[in-house]
């Protein structure tokens, strides 16, 4: 069983001025990132924009990717798509990477039918077609959906799925799978938002769009709380909140790549419908940045 | 300018036991739906399980489905993607298959990003790109957004956007955008249970998935309001409203494949996640199209 | 059986500018408005601003108001509250005033326990108390909760539940009550946005804002669709759509009173926490209503 | 300045099984439950059915209340109407009563106009008009409007409203807040499905429909927070989510009035519409009750 307690970035996807992938950039970026305590990467979440990307485009960055993550550190591979046998495809191509576990976002287009009936049968196909362990992810901001405890701790009896990335923020939800689930499922908080009141109901770690640019804060927020020094913990939580929530809720993908070129990461553009920030949100993002004290 | 003043059903793509595409079959319910004075098709729309299918697959469905929609009715092909680019290579596959124009749901997976301006740059894209024009596709209860008139107006500025194909049952909204968009821009009702109120509010003609196993009966509702006798159409338009209503908000695809078997055409399964109905869904299906008076 | 055939303002509230009562001031819009062919009144829906009202207040503004709303107009009380004895109570208070019908909200404050079950013991009580009928109020953008067909169906069966007005604007929802209550239930649009398509799935009429400043428009609208002549209804229906959604949707109550204090009714403040418009909404509103030609 | 820092259990308002105000069975819960270290009691919040209260009735309990909690006891008053002038007047009838605080719903009918102008207005009049401190209460799931971080920053400003409760558990907007309002504004859980997390980032207690009939387990959550004991303050917290999701969101008031008489409290019945939980959601309740171990 692996064990996800600890931080993870789910790394944006490196594109040049002309859209393409720049995987020379998200290299660079690993490379720099895990100069740091991370627990692992996430490749191809949401901010990693796998809807954005062709099936062949998701196989070359999971490949390049493992490639750069050291063995010390985990890589998640976001293998989530619309069909249960899509959703299997890329699942098969993450483990053949090298991936340590896949990252599952429910299908969600066709909403009305997503009961826990389809819901159970989608994420045990995929659990028993894949050699390698799968975490839920729940994601309602993004899928229009938001799955229920009752349905999670159904999907959580798979034997092969070892764990949720919950981005909603419930915590109360988040407190009522872990009371209920295996011992061993693993919870992960979606957003640096919310960590430390993740922990405070059973969240081992998270994968934190926040720990791209802050993964010093983001981890020493983990040790704190882990180490029971709640005060200090309280404290990173507080301070982060400006900077997460301008990276994620506020301006998102585009505000986080921003914010990766301002700090001497690669960030380059998103691929469109996404836009650049406009200047205002610009000089508003690199105040909050300059404020919570990231630098060059 | 083409004319979209008529019916078009949606088809459903048609796929074998073990979820391989069966173009075949498709072929099949094409001829036979080609007896109708249909105005045309719409191949992989929603109904057509658009986000079930690989580019490849894609491709196959709009130059198979050409090869057989006669030229004197149009083909439409859906072909909105999460990217401009994707969207733009959808689009351009569908124009060289010989479609007339695409339908372009809007990108939903950024729906905090979504706004005016990037929705504007986006649709622009696809419009320029385009030799053939393009229909907005509105669809809030699969996309989990609901684009208002203000912004529809924007898009509907752009010369080759024709026309606006609405599912959210909105009709204020629609008749606001036939007050004031371009003379020509043309409307569609997205579903047979508000046609007739559609029409009402200037609305000339429907997509519409009850007109998979109920063509003559929409045909007949679409001519009586045009002819001017509303009464007859609103008594067509009551009468489908429980078909209707099974076949998509109640039970969606599964139920409308259900029914296309049912009839004497081929419905066969939808891709998992979607699950088929169970055995009392289905058996309130067909008393439903029995009590509708529709047989095989 | 009493008929809702027709077109009903639903009258504001006139409050001096200390936010008291002015029942001077609505008798006169209501003398002024009983010179157009309107089927009835309602006093006390929610541009009535019922919920800002003492219980003292109701009961006088029942009875003021029917004193002077002549016996060939309907007079519909809005008697809606939050619990079953607080409607029961107003409901008598509008009888003995003389209403000829209530029109009740459903409780909506504790949303997650108004199950079916719950709302036909409540309107059932309320019905079985009545000695006037009793039309249902849905109204989603106010109370939160949009009651679906099945649910609606339920509550239509009592004897004396009469109607059922949606200001949803669901046309869909409206037929398929059409289609399966009782024949005389009477639909009467909650909105003029959306009567035209109302009445072609069988609304008999209209409880609708613009008629307090447009009463001649809703008329002529209501008796065209009525003749049979479709264009005109329509024609008459996409006129109206800008008028309307400025005194609703976009800007409410203060938009309303301020169109009646520009056409030469009273409209006057509402009561606060509802602000008066704001001089650039008001110089757009006025220009709307210019457009439509309405005049002082 | 009264400080929050504990545990507020919100009673519930007694009614005998006519629904008619039952006092003394309330004023007897009250003296039971002040055998415990408590902070003080809320009367006539969302439990309390404030909105089922005429304002005689509503007077009567603030009166009543008063005279039966010690002074050692804080008693907040909920007194939020839906216009501006009904909150005065029962605000000024609370504070005549005796109550150290007013707890103050936002306005939420005419939910379309309640901008942050319109809820600045309506807090900042009430706040002048109330000769005892205000707290803002943020209730989403009954009042269907989620009042923003920006807005209740903007409300916080006024000295004289001094704290939030918020029922909607996102505890990222909480720390937003406690993190940019003035240092001594206070923030209660509205839930205690969440109150370690509220906690974790600065909330300094919470009203809790739990602490009713868990009053013990309540305040011991609390101690192990503040004396630094995060792990028994975890468990506690896990421990105590079944019962409280029973008697909030997923039975409400009803539940919360059964397990009251199920431990030797006086529950009784709510007013309707709010109907008796049936036996089989009754059955389940006392189950959940047994394995947490309340007992009569």
């Amino acid at each position: 069983m692996i064990q996800l307690n600890g931080i993870f970035p789910p790394l944006p996807t490196s594109f040049d001025k002309d859209e393409n992938l720049a995987m020379d950039m998200m290299i660079a970026n690993i490379e720099k990132l895990s100069a740091y305590d991370l627990r692992g990467f996430l490749v191809l979440g949401s901010n990693g924009e796998l809807v954005h990307l062709s099936d062949a485009e998701k196989a070359q960055v999971y490949e390049k990717a493992r490639e750069v993550i050291t063995p010390d550190k985990l890589m998640i591979a976001g293998t989530g798509g619309q069909s249960t046998r899509e959703t299997v495809m890329l699942t098969r191509a993450a483990a053949k990477a090298g991936a340590d576990a896949v990252l599952v976002l429910n299908p969600f287009y066709f909403k009305g039918l997503m009961n826990p009936e389809a819901l159970k049968n989608h994420y045990f196909a995929v659990a028993d077609a894949s050699t390698i362990p799968v975490i839920i992810y729940n994601m309602p901001a993004n899928s229009g959906m938001d799955m229920d405890a009752d349905t999670l701790l159904i999907l959580s009896e798979h034997p092969n799925i070892i764990g949720l990335k919950d981005s909603g923020g419930n915590v109360a939800k988040m407190g009522a799978i872990r009371k209920r689930a295996k011992p061993d499922f693993q919870i992960l908080a979606g957003s640096a938002g919310f960590l430390v009141p993740a922990m405070s109901v059973g969240a081992c770690g998270g994968i934190l769009a926040s720990a791209n640019i802050a993964p010093a804060q983001c981890i020493a927020m983990h040790k704190a709380f882990n180490s029971g020094d709640i005060n200090a913990a309280s404290r990173l939580q507080l301070d982060i909140i400006p900077v997460n929530n301008a990276v994620t809720k506020k301006w998102g993908v585009p505000a986080l790549k921003t914010a990766m070129d301002y700090i001497g990461l690669y960030g380059g553009p998103a691929r469109k419908p996404i836009l650049p920030l406009n200047a205002g949100a610009k000089a508003e993002l690199l105040k909050i940045l300059d404020d919570y004290n990231i630098k060059a």
